[in-house]
């Protein structure tokens, strides 16, 4: 008998998400029946589409939802036999029955780089880049590429993708050492939104002409004001919307129309899966770019034990301001991405936005 | 010697445009050099779009601006012998020089069809709709489309279009009697929406399962409303934002990116002249369809003398939730659109949002 742990919702978010929200709870898994597969989780993500989607698609005492990495412990399936990798969407579970449905296979996976980035660069985030720059923005070589919440795990890959499109790739992130970290993996401007004093200015000091496209993860008054900025015929990605996503009363700001109209703005909301007939080619592309390509990596740390996860801290909750720090959480071990590229530390010490739990293998 | 009598611009606007704003002045014209033609305006229009406009567009003292359909009185070009009919952008003005560029010809022109047309369904407005319709909205039979100042030039264009698309036409206007034309002309459901209490109730009620696309005017509260309505994939084109368009400090709503994003909308802002190309076989197109398709009209009324505007009671400027009155108009002189449609008188009992001005001839 295998005992499956699990954080479960215990009540709904209201503003920002506290400990008491959450509740850790242990079942005991049935046995098998024919066509079922065990699986252990390897890697859960935790990730900021799960503060606005826990409102619409889950009930309190409902496990947390989430993707993970997870693997094969025992099977009464024949297409999963023990041993094999999947990305499934059981939430956060250290253990789970699957009857074999909406699971994905990983690609062939090379051993340099770990199969975390099955939730990274190879995985959602690194789907929702590629898919945001090649269908809505439509990127064109000598573009110039705005993108917020740079340092994040889609917007990381954002800028690295824009670069090998020929694209000129301007980020905003909210600590001095994030925008190093941008430079480094090859952004061509990068600012800190929180001291810029204005953002107007730094947006147009890093664009004097203004932006082609604009990958937006963040939404509110960053947008507000970028959309001015954004040249005839601009294209804007609305990936995300953090910046209200702890919201009780929707923020306020000016009415989009006039600036959408006078230089005929393209907007358009994109969710990845609406590609999932391409998912497999569009995976081996970006796995192909990690390896072939230096740079394509993702920020991500890992922690060994999901249960000495501190919820109160926990960075995707914590605070709007500072979605991407989680200096307390325990047992941090970085995992080098990609040989010898070691952008696991660097990610660390930029405290990223991703945590992956890993369990002790 | 040719006197020609000009509306300036004697103040830009602040808040809603003033009598004082406008300025009448006369100048005698100069003798023609080679290759000039001598105009005289027969239809002029007055549109929305001249109020954010001539913000963007014109410093004070400039003549109003605007199209015309006008008519050549002397010529030394001979691409425009006398009596040759033109769309020209030679603003509010009742005679001007033109050296031949940035003029078009009107189309061949049928004698049951007034040429005031090539400014209304056979021009700008009728452009304005098709464009909107299949290039942005990119209708399809059996989408549900909504559109708002749906009696207007541009908006009741949209809608009988849509109608031969094979759509659901859903149109919010501002009067009973508006509705009451909606409805003579084919839209399937219209409201009033100054009188239905909850326009989320009403666009609700119109269309329960939700809209495929959105024709939007007129921006600002309603569209933050009709955001929430939109289906899965709903694509929004943005025309207008004439609720804004007198604003001296702009007005605030709920960010967007939250709908945007959730539904996967496409909005895009679009201006006709983006297919300039095309402008003689779409134009072809719609003469067509207002000769062989019963309905296909736009709302019109002729005054006889521009003199006797009072602009302090222009229907444009006036009030923007009064657009289209124009009740304190002098000589008004319906004329039927295409023979016994009789959609002129129409139009005038509705108060339609076009004024055009018709020299005696």
């Amino acid at each position: 008998m295998v005992r499956a742990k699990s954080w479960t919702l215990r009540k709904h978010f209201e503003g920002f998400p506290k400990t008491s929200d959450f509740e850790l709870k242990e079942v005991e898994l049935p046995k098998l029946k024919d066509g079922d597969v065990l699986f252990e989780s390897v890697f859960l993500s935790v990730d900021p589409y799960m503060r606005p989607y826990s409102r619409t698609m889950m009930k309190e005492g409902d496990i947390m939802i989430g993707s993970q990495v997870a693997r094969v412990m025992e099977s009464k399936n024949p297409t999963y036999p023990v041993g094999t990798y999947v990305v499934a969407n059981s939430g956060w579970t250290t253990h789970f029955i699957s009857d074999g449905k909406d699971l994905q296979l990983l690609p062939s996976w090379p051993e340099k780089i770990p199969r975390s980035l099955a939730l990274g660069t190879v995985g959602m985030p690194g789907l929702t880049a590629y898919f945001g720059l090649f269908e809505i923005c439509k990127i064109r070589a000598g573009d110039t590429v705005l993108v917020n919440a740079a340092a994040g795990a889609v917007g990381s890959v954002v800028g690295q993708l824009a670069k090998i499109g020929g694209c000129k790739v301007v980020g905003s992130a909210g600590s001095d050492k994030k925008v190093a970290y941008l430079k480094q993996i090859g952004f061509d401007e990068a600012f800190n939104y929180k001291t810029v004093g204005s953002l107007e200015e730094a947006l147009r000091k890093a664009s004097p002409d203004g932006y082609n496209c604009y990958f937006d993860n963040v939404g509110g008054e960053f947008s507000s004001i970028a959309l001015h900025q954004m040249k005839k015929f601009g294209r804007i990605a609305v990936c995300g919307a953090i910046s209200g996503y702890n919201d009780t009363v929707p923020q306020k700001g000016p009415y989009i129309q006039g600036p959408v109209l006078w230089n005929q703005l393209y907007m358009e909301g994109f969710i990845y899966s609406r590609w999932n007939d391409r998912r497999e080619e569009v995976l081996k592309i970006l796995l192909r770019w990690v390896l072939e390509v230096r740079g394509v990596t993702v920020p991500q740390t890992t922690v060994r034990e999901l249960m000495l996860l501190p919820f109160s801290q926990m960075p995707v909750y914590a605070n709007k301001s500072q979605v991407c720090s989680h200096t307390l959480l325990f047992h941090t071990q970085p995992v080098p991405l990609a040989g010898d590229m070691g952008v696991g530390w660097v990610c660390v010490s930029i405290k990223a936005c991703r945590i992956q739990y890993r369990r002790e293998e």
